[in-house]
């Protein structure tokens, strides 16, 4: 057993649109049956059916040589990141189950589990429910699934398998976190999260069941869920090597932190590029992070860059007041600088914007907003702080940094700004982020109306000019590089807004 | 009557999720069910409409301060750019007709018209069908909605009003181009393409035909279609001015033609940024275009810029070949210099990347791809040159610029380059701009395989660089502003494809 489309990849997308993409699954499951042929073993396999013309996301068990077995999805999750009814078709709610030996199995494809309409025509006793499942990463999202899982035990009287995909596709993730939980919805067997095995579980085990002693630690997940798409993405898109430019700050102190435990110091290049504004604290914290890493860092001032460039276009603005252009023209410098860095030595540029920056526009469109991947886009600023801290405590196997406590109190407890102009925070610009972040969540992820954002404590003033800020850089935000999802509702395929709008909340 | 989902704009899209936003719509339709009261007047209305926690995209009659007559949409597009079934429920497939004086009326909600399947349930004669519309203006899509009301028409024996939206909403452009269609399926009105209008239409009009004068030209309707998207893009954000980058070349050449025709002159500031590699020819094409124009040109040398920039960079690029990277890094000196002059005077800049230039990645990320709406981005580098042609012979009553043959033959004529290199051509690097369209309509237009396309004349070779140059540039068309859409497949809405994807044809 794999899990959900498995072979194609979680979306295809307008892949599925071709005829030679869904004539090329057809050929890879043809293959499959063969390889079943005079073998005791049942594969069971999810693919993209063509028949007559209409697509189905279908499952076929196949056995020496044929098909023994199929279902088609018939709940096609159409909400947030998915857009099945895009491509599938359903024949409507299907009530069977699959024989083997003695056992009454039910297959479920992902959303099917989740569907409180599915679960009521299937009312019957069986011994297993399995389910197959391609269910992209979000905090909190796996107590959630053990909680839809022990549903459908009593909704079944059955032992469950959640078999879930690992891996990630552009800012999907998926975490893997499989697990069979037995009649009574306790996990007697729990698969690794962000790393792909076999598993082979004997029916024995399902009956036996012996609490594990590993925590559940939501932070560790959301980290190592960086780690890992990150890891995923330059090696499906054959990078080696990634760049950053270091601040000083926080936010790329954490994007370094997290490169290096994906790829290892050896393959990380961290570029200061200081101007007249930047403080010298910045520089001090910026080298010493570097240093503790072992990771080379360039310094490369961009001042006289940008003062030929005033220079190139004072004729223009001569006798106009500086402005945000000023701030940008650094900024954008710096994405050049970069730009051209990943240019000549193939290595992808992160960039390093968080969530609440994002949101509000409090960011460059082609200076920091450069980068083939947004590392944190879908991190909040009190998040990116949570991590920080989080990982100089902690350690995993699989991070390619051995040390904890990398990233000094300096670059955690200092003002955020953006050293674009003397003395700049971003407090002069913004609200504070702990209210900044929680009236986001509200406007973003809730989509709360101002009523009930005001019973939590802020002024109508303050929720207005978010919401404002968050419309008027819908168009920065469509221009944004690729991220990780972790949240309920990123910026990539979950939140789709006008970029024209004039509606005020 | 007004078109689909007139008070919202179309699509709302998330928006439709907010509650707020639906309270909102229900607060104006009881307004306008206040405003028929006393009145003879009945008002149609097709508006969000939430149902006991379900939305439904209905349709209301309102008569003297009461609903009555009220249809949900039954068939939900969702392809291409539409994505109702993510928002909308249906309650199956309606039959119900609406009586008025002796008439009756079947009302059809956009999609309905199009369906097969709802004709078929409703094979009944009227006397009216009444089809409301947000209908995206496509390049030859005029003629096939002709089709389809005439096939309505058969289906109901049946006089028809097509009432289609007009205006526009970021990507998406709404010709009008209304129309009252008689049981012979003979055009009785015409309303105009893109501008709106109240009409009065009288039944006797209906029953008396005449045949209409003006010829029905595409490239006319092509052409006015990018300068009505353009004007609402900037009225609707609030821009009063454009600034574009001339090269001298065929493509910045039109994007000028276009955003002059849409502003006026005094409306558009034009920029000369030439380097070493720029020829005199370019740079007196673009001089010649600007003066002819009399569109404000600034020459700013981005000469010595470059050479600071790679100066800068010297310690770094050391020994190592030029390559791409000097290439962009030109590029990406005009983007920052135009940016800071679209920041300091609060104008728009227009991005001047054709489709062909688009599809295989041929365009700076951060470079010549910066602006905030990319105005030919749906349009083959051929169709540049046919629509720059029709330019230069026809004048329309709204375009600002009074004059025809503007762009010189020198700008049409003269081989694509991209001045980035000493003696560069676009055919160094690409097919021929005549043979790479071609296999572009086919990969991307009508999703061909392989096979398909070597049949149209293609060699094997070209059509799998062309795939892969295609495949290759999926992440930088995801940053890429937005434009009108004026194919049938465009990349804004249209086309949804993995970033990270290995399919190969």
């Amino acid at each position: 057993m794999t899990s959900e489309l498995s072979l194609t990849g979680y979306p295809p997308q307008d892949l599925l649109l071709r005829e030679d993409f869904i004539k090329k699954t057809e050929l890879y499951k043809t293959k499959l049956i063969s390889l079943s042929k005079n073998k005791k073993t049942i594969i069971v396999l999810n693919v993209p059916n063509n028949e007559k013309g209409k697509l189905y996301n279908s499952l076929f068990l196949f056995r020496n040589g044929s098909i023994v077995f199929k279902k088609d999805k018939s709940i096609l999750p159409n909400y947030g990141v998915f857009d099945e009814k895009r491509y599938f078709k359903t024949n409507g709610v299907d009530k069977d189950f699959f024989i083997y030996k003695e056992s009454k199995i039910k297959f479920l494809i992902c959303e099917e589990m989740w569907s409180d309409d599915y679960m009521s025509h299937n009312k019957k006793n069986c011994d297993f429910v399995i389910s197959l499942n391609a269910s992209p990463f979000e905090l909190k999202k796996f107590n959630i699934r053990k909680k839809i899982a022990k549903k459908n035990i009593q909704n079944y009287n059955s032992n469950l398998i959640y078999l879930n995909l690992v891996g990630s596709q552009d800012d999907l993730i998926f975490d893997g976190g499989s697990f069979v939980m037995n009649r009574k919805g306790q996990i007697v067997f729990q698969g690794n999260f962000f790393s792909d095995e076999e598993y082979i579980v004997s029916e024995n085990e399902i009956n036996c069941f012996k609490p594990s002693k590993k925590k559940f630690d939501e932070l560790e997940n959301l980290y190592s869920a960086l780690v890992y798409s990150l890891r995923n993405y330059m090696h499906q898109n054959r990078f080696k090597k990634a760049i950053i430019g270091l601040s000083g700050g926080i936010d790329s102190a954490l994007c370094l932190m997290i490169t290096a435990d994906a790829l290892g110091s050896e393959n990380v290049n961290s570029f200061f590029l200081p101007s007249t504004y930047t403080s010298s604290e910045s520089k001090k914290d910026a080298y010493q992070l570097a240093k503790k890493l072992e990771i080379d860092l360039k310094d490369i001032s961009i001042e006289s860059m940008r003062k030929k460039i005033l220079n190139e276009l004072s004729f223009l603005f001569e006798g106009l007041p500086q402005n945000i252009t000023e701030e940008n023209i650094q900024s954008r410098i710096r994405g050049l600088i970069l730009m051209a860095v990943s240019n000549k030595f193939n290595s992808l540029l992160i960039a390093t914007g968080n969530k609440s920056e994002l949101a509000v526009g409090y960011s460059t469109l082609y200076g920091d907003m450069c980068g083939g991947f947004s590392l944190i886009k879908d991190i909040y600023k009190s998040q990116v702080v949570q991590l920080v801290k989080w990982r100089n405590e902690h350690l995993l196997d699989n991070f390619k940094i051995r040390e904890t406590n990398v990233i000094s109190n300096n670059i955690i407890c200092k003002e955020p700004t953006a050293e674009l102009k003397p003395n700049q925070k971003d407090s002069d610009t913004l609200p504070n982020y702990d209210i900044l972040d929680k009236i986001l969540e509200h406007i973003i992820d809730r989509r709360s109306d101002i009523s009930s954002i005001m019973k939590s404590g802020f002024s109508k003033r303050t929720i207005k000019k978010v919401w404002k800020m968050v419309k008027n850089s819908e168009y920065k935000r469509y221009q944004s590089a690729i991220g990780p999802k972790v949240s309920q509702m990123s910026f990539d395929k979950d939140r789709r807004f006008p970029l024209t709008n004039k509606f005020v909340i």
